[in-house]
């Protein structure tokens, strides 16, 4: 059974016998969603005003499963679902979890201005969350999402650019590094071998330069590379040759990419548009757009 | 300059005028290492006294540059460098990063227990750090390394396996459900599929089904799907001809290596390995195996 969107809620007016006293600690919606008195319901209709209830009922019984500290927070860590990368960390409370529930934008309770935030809602890169999961602990919390823009404020992709063994390491031009991990790290390893095209004469020799340089062998590297790949199961190789042969075709190709200026996470969504494990993200995709 | 591996350091006895008075607010090294009077300087050697005190030096300033909240914390969030999993999520005091810093294990501050813990210390499941990244705001830390094994307490690869949306859903059997990004997610699809193979007509139709049943049909997929990808760069096609035709390498690819029984994160092993951007880590490695 699909869920209603909770954010696309009305609240109507119900009167006895089917006025229901609803608690108002919490709201469904937008952070500025007014919160009235109990005698409001949000329902979509009286008819799916059972489910709705029901539906309630059940958010209120997870968010009760969260070992709120005694300020009754959780720690929320919002992640890029198609890359990984770690966008920010913040703290939530029952209010923020069920706003994210109904929103699906990640949201945050800012301990220094006392209040619910939505990330995005004044910079509009909201972080769209496709899931939120719990830890074994229950006292921590993953917004799995796709964000709109840059999370940080100031501009960087994620809040974490500061790497501490490199700064001890001396490693100056390091400061600002995002902390990518490996498929981005190589994507940015080969973007920066594209840059230094543009510098003649720099740095060591390059295999990857060399490639992006050279358009027919990198074509003929990821025809020879896939075809080794192949091989590895036609002539029955042993494993660790096929994790190698795998690392090839993805370095050639993400060469490729950085030829057309395609970014790998733009690969991702596409697969996990196409791929979405339940079915049931796109079938609500599909449902919004009509 | 390579720093020196702070766990090796052995504390020496210095005489003045060399005798130094060290903070032994904390330690360096492993979290069962004795805390010893300021007389003893941790240093490999007297010939390496005054870089070990510089380096001292500069993970007490790094320290100091932390936001420690008022019980002296900052979240600590451990991340799979390869996959970009969210292993586990702690607190860190100073301690916990001083150590996390010397021994290159992910080590956290047990609120519960009030002691260090190096994550790994009873279940032998460490985490070895590889890069250390603070925030914007300087409160929250992730430690970007590679887990030796499961990391939750529960056999678990992360602690994150709660889905609260599915739950909602009364999706019923994803009720353990890993917090894995796209490509694993893309990975755990292909693993399914791969174990129907052993239910006759189980299911819908599948065409990754068909392609696991069928290695001629999957190979030429691989190789017709490589070629198209080239040919979006020699025809000059459009970047999300070649975004689109780079996702079904990689999916063919991957269904390629469920044939094999070959995960996802040692072919970005392989590639960390290879790619690792700085070098230093490779040439510590090859220090430490001679």
């Amino acid at each position: 059974m699909a869920i209603p969107h909770l954010h696309s809620l009305q609240p109507v007016r119900v009167s006895s016998p089917c006025r229901v006293s609803v608690s108002n600690q919490y709201h469904y919606g937008r952070s500025n969603f007014s919160r009235k008195s109990s005698s409001l319901v949000y329902a979509s209709s009286t008819s799916n005003f059972d489910r709705d209830l029901h539906l309630q009922s059940k958010v209120e019984t997870v968010l009760d499963s969260v070992k709120w500290d005694e300020k009754g927070l959780a720690v929320a860590i919002a992640q890029n679902v198609d890359t990984g990368a770690i966008l920010m960390q913040g703290f939530a409370n029952r209010e923020a979890v069920a706003t994210t529930v109904s929103s699906r934008k990640a949201t945050f309770y800012s301990r220094s201005r006392s209040t619910l935030w939505t990330k995005g809602e004044t910079s509009n890169n909201f972080i769209n969350v496709q899931e939120i999961f719990l830890d074994c602990d229950r006292d921590s919390i993953i917004y799995l999402g796709k964000p709109d823009g840059p999370t940080c404020h100031t501009g960087s992709e994620t809040c974490y650019y500061t790497p501490v063994l490199d700064l001890l390491e001396h490693r100056q031009d390091e400061e600002h590094k995002l902390a990518l991990t490996t498929l981005y790290s190589l994507e940015s390893t080969i973007a920066k071998r594209k840059e230094e095209l543009e510098v003649p004469e720099s740095g060591k020799p390059s295999w990857t330069r060399r490639l992006l340089s050279d358009e027919k062998l990198l074509c003929s590297k990821i025809r020879e590379e896939a075809d080794e790949l192949c091989r590895t199961l036609e002539e029955n190789e042993d494993r660790l040759r096929a994790a190698s042969e795998m690392a090839d075709v993805l370095y050639h190709g993400m060469a490729l990419l950085a030829r057309k200026g395609v970014k790998m996470e733009e690969v991702l969504e596409i697969l996990r548009r196409r791929f979405s494990q339940s079915g049931i993200e796109e079938k609500r995709n599909r449902k919004s757009q009509t």
